[in-house]
């Protein structure tokens, strides 16, 4: 089958590699049929030591169940599914309690002896746990909308409730990626009354005020500060999303945030450390990780599918399997907000 | 009047100083029947520059109002009062939220011309918003307890609060100090499940196990999260009370609390940075800072009054004003937990 690879900072290839198939029995193999290109699979793309076996590539994905494993239960052949970027068992004390991001027994795409999501067939461990079954007539142009929940909408999500978003509230928003996107329309579901979304890109600024935007900062730094503290009475936002993970952003995101506020953090971080004395002096929370993605499929899946968010607007660039190393530099030269495979 | 006044570090004096009188419109003028010595007022215990004019001492105190300025409306000469450690003008943005420690109005006992209250009077200033009044057939056996809601409860209280405490939450504290112990009362009485106090002091942990705390964990750093692990299914508590402040014991509460739990801080830090990426992988969050402690006085004040808490069991010397300077030297030398003043 055709699968992407990676090689190499900036050597992302479609190649042949060994079919997808069952191994253990609660696995499910899956055909894609849409496939996404996240940020953090920039990473890599930037940064990645040369490699002669390469990286499978890819964990944004929806697609059909071709077989399943002995074990399996809720999930069978002709399936349509939706899997969230991790996978995880849904039986273990963090999946009962929503947290399947911290599954004891659940892992990543693409690593070990399991397929990347940007790919003709995946291979899905966990199958009962992780995928989320799709109803059968669901409407073709739902699919950004739906790749959409593997990652990046969860994502946005997550950010917006370890920031407390709740009615009534003043919301900034730190960073313009498909993430931050993501936390406008998380934002405004939540209730949010004002929201501020700090970025640059007017592309990027227009998809934001069409989810529900009203303000932009475009400053940087104590500017950027400063000018938020003008939009919300001198007194900063309630709950502030850093989708980022650059010490200045996260900078930017504490000292934007209102006294007794919280900050939820979804930008990976840059560094180990933070500059927690500051939260401290505000009493400011600051909360956030990796996203239980799984969790936020089934809170989100009805408004998906009954059209009251539409987080596909975000890919605005779409390409065959072939396409994906275009698209990762498209991307990366930040001439795409994200990339949609129909594979 | 008398009143206590540091000079340097170890250099606490009792003296005579200008008589406590009103000032502004808002003010009230408390005759101090009761006073604590604060686990914070031996930071310049410990390292105050030398000074020849001294810095008046002490920010919790319970006692008598003698006299009140025009613009008071809800206090009067007479009424027993019972102050948090800061006031608060409590019409604020942040006092109507709850959050009077952030008073846009408020301040700091012993600063500027606002007498402390380790002496004979004190000059309170917005009296309306910073005075509880307590009932006028208070039991004098209560005071210990009423005069531990001017800080030290509220504050491990607000550890609690900001740690998530709830019904069925494992728990750790780390800290044995006053606001730990304080931190197992308000942890016992939001439901916790179980309590585990890290410390070493055997009265403390005499006083800690009194108040609730199952499990004692007295090894320090990796020994002692591996000892929580142990005590909690090998997955740390839900909710962990940081009442030291210092590097060691942020790294300790970060490192026992569980993927996805809470950690509340009221230990003023060592340090401005905090190791964030910790939080981050583990998806908890780190909240908490300068108690609103007047708020808690509301929450608080019904289950000292009807005894279901006991929070001045943690003062463990008794003393008249003139030995305020032998107080602090005990709690400095870890001879008395916290000293109660008999004004």
């Amino acid at each position: 089958m055709r699968a992407t690879v990676m090689y190499g900072a900036g050597d992302v290839r479609v190649e042949d590699v060994p079919d997808a198939h069952l191994i253990e029995a609660t696995d499910a193999l899956v055909r894609v049929t849409r496939a996404g290109i996240c940020g953090s699979d920039l990473w890599p793309y930037r940064s990645m030591e040369p490699t002669d076996s390469g990286r499978r590539m890819g964990h944004e994905f929806i697609g059909v169940v071709e077989a399943v494993g002995d074990d399996v239960q809720t999930i069978e052949a002709g399936d349509h599914v939706v899997s969230p970027f991790k996978w995880s068992d849904g039986t273990c004390v963090f999946c009962r309690e929503g947290l399947q991001s911290e599954c004891l027994h659940g892992g990543r795409y693409g690593f070990d002896d399991v397929d990347g999501g940007q790919g003709e067939a995946v291979r899905v461990p966990q199958a009962d746990g992780t995928l989320v079954v799709l109803p059968v007539d669901v409407d073709e142009r739902l699919m950004p909308s739906l790749l959409a929940l593997t990652d990046v909408m969860g994502t946005g999500h997550h950010a917006a409730r370890a920031a407390k978003v709740a009615p009534g509230k003043t919301v900034a928003i730190v960073g313009d990626g498909a993430v931050g996107l993501c936390g406008v329309i998380a934002s405004r579901r939540l209730g949010a009354e004002q929201i501020i979304l700090l970025g640059r890109n007017p592309d990027r600024i227009a998809v934001a005020k069409e989810f529900g935007a009203k303000e932009i900062v475009s400053a940087r730094g104590d500017e950027a500060i400063e000018r938020v503290r003008e939009l919300t009475d001198g007194l900063g936002a309630h709950s502030v999303l850093e989708c980022v993970g650059l010490e200045e952003a996260v900078l930017t995101a504490l000292g934007i945030a209102r006294r007794g506020g919280a900050v939820g953090r979804v930008g990976v971080p840059e560094d180990e450390t933070f500059p927690g004395g500051v939260a401290f002096w505000k009493n400011v929370s600051v909360g956030g990780g990796t996203s239980p993605a799984r969790a936020y499929i089934d809170e989100l899946l009805p408004d998906v599918l009954e059209g009251r968010i539409e987080p596909g607007r975000i890919f605005d660039r779409v390409t065959g399997l072939e396409g994906a190393p275009e698209g990762y530099r498209a991307m990366n030269d930040r001439e795409a907000i994200k990339v949609f495979i129909e594979v």
